[in-house]
């Protein structure tokens, strides 16, 4: 006989089943004991009695998170006992056979009790298997599938991006420094950037799903030192809109499936559907900043950029003001972009580039790139970098490249305001920071 | 009007259109130039008449891998200028407006050659956009996307494995380490092995797509210091063979997909689909050494692993006698395993392994993994590795693992044998080697 998932028992009342999986509670009333026992597809509640004599001696040791195999028939469960709203809340197994898999020690905590950050941390292999967690990574995993499926569906081709790279990308963001061979230094990819630009030349619109390394030493609620970035480039666009435009129907895409797959999710979180009207509200830098001094009364308007704390506070003026979750802000300065973001020429001083803000945070970055070569080289020296050491990257636009354009969205944060979670942490599965990877470092 | 891609230009025939791309090659017949134009979906001859001034004007210019739009009349072409065989080999754009949207600069060589792979290597921005190229990475691109419908669809949830990592994994391979924050020190990733494992007791099965990093200083045509690793885990097997059904049920959707979407790259690399029997063959080590032995005369009868040279030799001979491209050798002594793989009660010495084989190398890894605590920590003790230092690993067995097993496909040895490609850099976009990120480290 072969096992049978939780989440099919209903189909086999008055049959007998197998079922295997770990204990999640254990009961015991009088003489009878009571195991709920949780499998990937869900939860079933399991009885001993005496009678089922040598399953009733295993059935003494079980604990929780023993991995158990149960025979037995399934049943409805006693009118008195029959629970509708939950699922197999009107059935049960009648235990006649178990086969202990493997046992547990005894537990730190109860699954289900809500522990601090840090303990959570600290017991990952265990508390990741809580309802929780289960969750944030299932609407996880929906996310980056349906990511690449509305990309895939207009002819972006996906590529697999490198991890080591010869030096600093960005020239900015901090990077981890490796040990390479033959003593050559390397580092690690703060982004796919210019290699998803030189695939522009040989496909035309590509998307990668990359980890990314940034060595700052950040101690908030929004930063990792390692994540994944769902990033794609396009080219032949008209400006920085073709990716808005881009974003906004892959962004309404996610949406749409998780509402549709994942409703049970946000329901448990507490969450809304995000609102995302027919056009996100798209605002240039200077008017979000004169909007912030208006109601605010904190005179921001000359800054490069915006704090955290102005992020916030857009975010739900767009929400309250103009019926969204999402906001586009462009325009960011010359300056405060890096040196391959197209200058507007319009605007002089700004850039074709755009964050957008969800729910509180930037989750996305992207814009129009320099696509020529004389350019590009020129920009690089006002950023007081040697174009040498671009000389890999140059190579595809010293041979001929088209207008283009993309962006990164952060995966971890994108997960963490579809669920309101409180820290980005909890939105990976095992993070690193300042101070852990998986144990304390300063153990 | 609208940008048309070029495969579509069929339908336009006898009307305007636009179209945009490099171009591809320019050839002048007395006072006309022809130009053919790629774009991502192909490409198509365009005239250029000395009565179109302007245009005529521009075209003079252009050279290939300059990125132009072109305005014209989708005509067909002359009888004696059609060519039936080719896509688009029947009609032609009629120019009538030309923009050039960047210049490139004189080709190092005519895109069309063959190169050595040193000079492929040291201009892929250049050489990826080559025809050839363009087939092996559309090809990995669909088979990175299939292997993950074929999981999904078995059940499996798609996670994201850490690139940065604590501690040598598997005790074994040559790590790239890290400077972390603080001054620690941190490490690649060889392998997602220990985070598939411990997310077993949460999704029970799990796949991810990741890279992976081994600092061996080899220069063979088999190897990469930097690769992606199609790696996927599973709960509640009986043993090895639940891991090799799953996976052989995984490539003969590979093979599927790749013989109907991709019939015209194998057929330009001149390679067949692979021979995928019923059942693909499996033998012990010392099985596939006893052949070998006999065969070849060369005794290797108590060696604990294959040589590359082995491994050739098994794979022509199951072609040959057992009709199959694909070759499984399990049993690979305790010696030659990584801590956590399980012995094989009934053939003590030897653990319930194996390798897949395919095309003369290996491209898979697996088998069943030890999940009882007790037994692990022994084992990492027998293999002189100190317990306390998988601590965060063994909290994932401490409290409860079902019995499962998973294994490790080497996306671009996979790519490489499809396509029968000499050297795994050519499956690699760009390969990090001995010498070479990006540029040639010496330099």
């Amino acid at each position: 006989m072969q096992r049978i998932y939780i989440e099919n028992l209903q189909k086999h009342v008055g049959k007998e089943a197998i079922i295997a999986g770990w204990v999640d509670v254990r009961r015991d009333h009088g003489k009878l004991i009571f195991i709920d026992l949780r499998d990937r597809t869900g939860k079933v509640q399991c009885v001993i009695v005496p009678s089922a004599l040598k399953a009733y001696e295993a059935g003494k040791d079980l604990r929780s998170e023993w991995v158990v195999q149960m025979t037995g028939v399934v049943q409805e469960r006693p009118g008195n006992m029959r629970n509708d709203k939950e699922p197999n809340g009107t059935i049960e197994l009648a235990v006649s056979e178990i086969e202990v898999l493997s046992r547990a020690a005894e537990m730190p905590f109860e699954l289900g009790t809500e522990l601090n950050l840090d303990t959570y941390l600290d017991h990952l292999p265990l508390t990741l298997r809580t309802p929780r967690a289960r969750d944030i990574f299932t609407l996880q995993a929906t996310l980056v599938e349906e990511y690449r499926t509305v990309l895939r569906n207009q002819g972006f081709t996906e590529f697999q991006a490198p991890g080591i790279v010869g030096g600093d990308a960005e020239g900015g963001a901090a990077v981890f420094k490796v040990e390479y061979l033959k003593d050559k230094a390397a580092y690690l990819a703060t982004s796919p950037q210019f290699y998803k630009q030189i695939m522009v030349g040989i496909f035309e619109r590509v998307f990668t799903i990359a980890k990314v390394f940034r060595a700052e030493e950040h101690a908030t609620s929004r930063h990792l030192n390692e994540y994944s970035t769902l990033d794609f480039e396009m080219g032949f666009v008209r400006d920085h809109h073709d990716v808005m435009e881009t974003l906004e129907k892959a962004l309404r895409h996610l949406v749409k499936a998780v509402s549709e797959k994942h409703s049970d999710i946000l329901i448990r979180f507490g969450m809304e559907i995000p609102l995302l009207p027919q056009n996100i509200p798209v605002m240039k830098l200077r008017e979000a900043q004169e909007i912030i001094t208006k109601e605010t009364g904190e005179d921001c308007v000359n800054e490069p950029d915006l704090e955290p704390a102005h992020e916030r506070f857009l975010c739900e003026y767009a929400r309250k003001n103009l019926n969204s979750d999402f906001l586009f802000v462009t325009h960011y300065p010359v300056s405060k972009r890096p040196f391959y973001t197209y200058e507007d020429e319009t605007d002089p001083g700004f850039t074709k580039s755009f964050d957008l803000l969800f729910r509180g945070v930037e989750i996305v970055t992207g814009g129009q790139r320099i696509h020529d070569y004389n350019t590009l080289v020129e920009k690089i020296k006002a950023k007081n970098l040697n174009p040498e050491k671009f000389s890999f990257y140059l190579e595809a636009f010293k041979y001929g490249m088209p207008p283009h354009g993309g962006c990164a969205i952060g995966l971890e944060r994108l997960t963490q305001k579809f669920l309101g979670l409180e820290n980005v942490k909890e939105a990976a599965l095992f993070p690193r920071d300042m101070n852990r990877i998986d144990t304390l470092l300063s153990q």
